[in-house]
């Protein structure tokens, strides 16, 4: 029986699975942010390694192959350093790095041809072929694209607020919700404007941009009490993520995986995706039980629907 | 016979001017960046006190006020350092402080009530009321407000691009002309993507955001020539504009003075605003000229059109 490490290297956490090659998960490690970009280069890897350690535990298990996703993950360096740490501290296994669309992909269908649309703080769209990724759309960052993210829309739920603060705009119940969010005890740098703008404007360029996604809850929100300016966005950013999924779906019937914070079951954003491909779209789980189906495929074993299940089956007690 | 000092300090320049209570101006200097927000308060005031230097030449002049116009230029503790900056070289001189918006609207007119609008890489307006700031609308920065701005322009120029490259967006003759700005040599980090998307996004994420106000001028052209995406792009530049103009211009026939890179005569943007106020907009001269009108009128001499045109004609010769 060969056995597995499946990784999923996140922002905020690192999870590492240890399963054999049937699915069945033997053990789960958790350690800090995992991505070399944001969390830079040695203290991601160190995370990597310190959840592939716990995951391994006092079993004794010699993993034969780590595979590790992570956001972006493509042409990165991470692979042969995340080995070099990992024989650093006696594990010598093959290391392969994939993108997190492929572990939120694999985490919801065995199915090797299908799509991820993904919208959390960013959003993208993929094509997977094969087991591959094949394509990609949108998922180029806050400043060139991210429609449809929580980006993008607290990004307009806080410009919303402005333009109706100082009469440029259309009065909305966004204001009050961005103002009860942003409410300070600091006074303004002059009185020619109105002290709520200051409070906006301290918040927004007193944290780095991409936190306007923190606001994105508030459109969901107020759409769903009646505001029209609120449901305008969540309009826009629905026909964002349509045109980015649009550029890659085909009318082929193959599962299309919705992923990230912002297309949980019931969401609006989720129902007008599942309206415009019915039956053809499944909520993603765990991203780590997409990054062991990934581990296990890459030894050649069976990674088919019976195998995806037991990963689930067997992951979850161990999260417990 | 008493004289001023008027200075214009702004991202990459300070011109500063000696006049007499007339008009007259007698004297130019100029130095580096003098806006203490981006060059850092030091640098600032360094040059700031540079083109003060340089305008008293050898005159032997002693101006007995300072009148300093800057960016913001509101609430801050600039006043005293330049005070105390200038008392260390020998020039004791009161030295008041104003915003940018200020100077802008009189290098125009010397009507001392009316309005301005202003749009270059942020877009502002504001009311001016007996000579004194009275109201602000947007000039909230680029990611809540600047709407109709050339960063506000550039940034939609950029994403309109992205989404044409990727299939996402209809297609735009603004693609090849931001591909032949950003063209590089350097290989794509992966090739699930069109290499052209790498060109863009390394310029974009290479840069402060504020930098994609230099795409603006694309959109002016592409819609000269026709191009349907690039008129939205100016078409909704304007709306942004004429809904911050609209929160504090009111039907009084007071001037309105438009300032900026983007309000050019001629420019659509500029056509727009003046067939909205038909009669009632200027096209803004040099800062410099405004600021030294607000010198004189800040020791309480007559500030009128006379004294304007005096200023004018007086400083071109200096600045040839």
């Amino acid at each position: 029986m060969r056995h597995v490490i499946g990784i999923d290297a996140g922002g905020t956490a690192t999870r590492a699975v240890l399963l054999d090659e049937t699915g069945r998960c033997l053990g789960y490690g958790r350690a800090g942010a995992g991505n070399p970009t944001s969390a830079g280069a040695e203290l991601a890897i160190s995370n990597q390694v310190a959840a592939t350690i716990a995951a391994i535990g006092s079993s004794g298990i010699v993993p034969g192959l780590v595979l590790l996703t992570l956001a972006g993950g493509l042409g990165t360096q991470t692979g042969p350093m995340v080995s070099n740490a990992l024989a650093a501290v006696g594990i010598e296994a093959e290391v392969r790095v994939a993108g997190d669309v492929m572990s939120a992909y694999f985490s919801a269908t065995a199915t090797p041809t299908g799509y991820l649309v993904l919208s959390g703080t960013g959003a993208i769209s993929a094509r997977i072929v094969d087991g591959e990724l094949a394509g990609l759309a949108d998922g180029i960052g806050w400043l060139l694209g991210d429609e449809g993210s929580g980006f993008w829309i607290g990004h307009r739920v806080l410009r919303a607020a402005a333009a109706d603060i100082e009469g440029r705009g259309p009065a909305t119940a966004l204001t009050a919700l961005v103002l009860a969010e942003v409410d300070d005890e600091s006074t303004p740098d002059e009185d020619v404007r109105r002290p709520e703008i200051w409070k906006v404007m301290r918040r927004v360029y007193g944290r780095r941009p991409v936190e306007c996604a923190e606001f994105a809850p508030l459109a969901l929100r107020a759409a769903a009490a009646g505001d029209a300016i609120a449901r305008d966005i969540v309009k826009g950013a629905l026909t964002g993520l349509l045109a980015s999924c649009g550029a890659l779906v085909a009318d082929d019937g193959r599962p299309i995986v919705l992923a990230g914070g912002l297309l949980y079951d019931g969401s609006p954003l989720s129902d007008g995706l599942r309206a415009r491909y019915p039956g053809r779209c499944l909520r993603a789980h765990d991203g780590t039980a997409g990054a062991a189906l990934l581990a296990v495929r890459a030894i050649g074993a069976p990674a088919d629907a019976a195998t995806l299940t037991r990963i689930h089956e067997t992951l979850a007690p161990l999260l417990a």
